[in-house]
């Protein structure tokens, strides 16, 4: 099944502590795709301004099911953002963001992506993310995410958004936030009373929570020697973990379990080299190795 | 098998946002004690002042395997920490710290604990902690703690003590400090290259990791939905650790792995009252409900 992700396409410049990129492909509908594509088709609605290396793009997402029949070309210039992480790997500091055409972007969803099971609406104004979803018909599952940008202003377009969703993806600050809960349970629990059925909170290098009304799984970030550029982890966990369903297409809870791994996986992928690099060379082969490798990262046989 | 621990036997004062408490019973030995003596017999060697109330201790440890006769009274006044806890709960604001008798405490293993085969040498001067060693009797396993105020100031004497433990439990900023590598992995590597065979790096509420040489295993922190006081969580996590490999006597990895699962079910149940009040009351059944609790959270099932 088809997954259409509604998101940004950037050009990220990024310096760690080992090396520097300059305009790079980024944003989190790049992120989302370049991963979501290992496990399913892909439709990708967003904007880039006239300056986009879109040649670039193409030749990147080449050989992927990744469809960008819904990628507006729009007078102006491109979403960039410029970015630099220090030792501490999980603390972004932005530089530069430009927004560009980005901040007048109105997706509209091309007719032949109205039907996709599987939505996955990016951090965008949650006004838009209402708007895509009067442009969708029934999906099988619609989950989203959003920002402290969001959180800050537009908390009443937030709120509506819960109810239409039935899964959101936020990090741990973002959660902490929305809810002004402190605790993470009860804070996934103040967000499943206003609509999602599943919450996942993400934690960056320590790991991510999947919240159901019943039930809590919890995959770690893979502990790799060298995390190089963690940009974009976040959105290719997404990617990886809606993918994931798409190519299932179950939604049970032995499942969902299954998709977190499989977002962690492509999260720690994500962060092995700038931009979508690691993303788009990893082998269906890779992409089980390292899925095994969570499983026995947290596996123990239970005696009690 | 028995557990021989040598920690610090203190009076706590500890604020939180839901409460406080006064001159209750804390230090590593005590959480130590009270955790491990759910799985295995305990001995406690440490000191106290002339002005501790010992009938409270003895009280708290009354029905429990734990044999205090390597506790000494000696004369002045007994370690006090005061401390206090906002809304991050990972980060321990300390008051007050009053060493008192424990500044002076040179710890005598008395003949009948010289054979324990499970050794827990708490964190106190690296000095002392190589001591304990030439005072005990070829155990089957030494492990150790220690802290940020010794890898500053005694750091050659840690090196030292690495090289004649078989594990070491630290924190993440403690490994951190001693290793100079931000990476956990390489900072445990580090580790390993100067003598312990395991290295277990606890995050708080962000869980823990055991590495060995080719392996690593992870067990997340229990998500609570309200942690009361995170006084002693590491030490109780010691001791659900310790204790599990002493009452199993099985040093393989399988073993090991669930031993940390063990340590981190003690670890959440320090947390859940003041002081040891949880850990005391805890029956076998809370224990083995705990472990399946954590073998829920993290279980799926392997795909690929």
């Amino acid at each position: 099944m088809t997954v259409l992700v509604v998101g940004s396409v950037a050009l990220d410049s990024v310096e760690t502590p080992f090396g520097r990129a300059d305009n790079v492909l980024g944003g989190s509908g790049t992120f989302f795709s370049a991963a979501a594509s290992h496990l399913a088709p892909v439709q990708l609605v967003g904007v880039i301004g006239a300056d986009f290396p879109l040649d670039k793009l193409k030749r990147a997402f080449a050989s992927r099911p990744i469809d960008i029949s819904g990628l507006e070309q729009a007078d102006g210039t491109s979403f960039r953002w410029r970015g630099r992480y220090r030792h501490d790997l999980n603390v972004a500091e932005t530089l530069e963001t430009h927004l560009g055409v980005f901040s007048n972007f109105r997706p509209k969803i091309p007719e032949q992506f109205r039907s996709a099971p599987f939505v996955f609406l990016g951090n965008i104004d949650p006004r838009l993310q209402l708007d895509v979803l009067t442009q969708v018909a029934k999906p099988k599952l619609v989950a989203c995410d959003t920002m402290n940008f969001w959180i800050e202003s537009r908390r009443p377009d937030i709120l509506k958004l819960l109810s239409h969703v039935d899964l959101i993806t936020l990090n741990d600050a973002e959660a902490r936030q929305l809810t002004e809960e402190f605790n993470l349970v009860k804070a996934a629990r103040w967000i499943m009373e206003r609509g999602p059925k599943h919450v996942v909170i993400k934690k960056g290098e320590h790991g991510a929570f999947m919240f159901t009304n019943s039930n809590v799984f919890f995959a770690p970030a893979y502990p790799l020697e060298s995390v190089f550029d963690p940009t974009g982890a976040g959105d290719s966990f997404a990617g990886g973990f809606m993918g994931y369903l798409a190519s299932t297409g179950d939604l049970s809870e032995a499942n969902l379990r299954r998709a977190v791994v499989y977002g962690s996986a492509m999260g720690s992928f994500a962060v092995e080299k700038f931009s979508v690099d690691r993303l788009l060379e990893i082998t269906p082969d890779d992409l089980r190795s390292r899925v095994g490798d969570f499983h026995r990262l947290v596996s123990f046989e239970h005696d009690a």
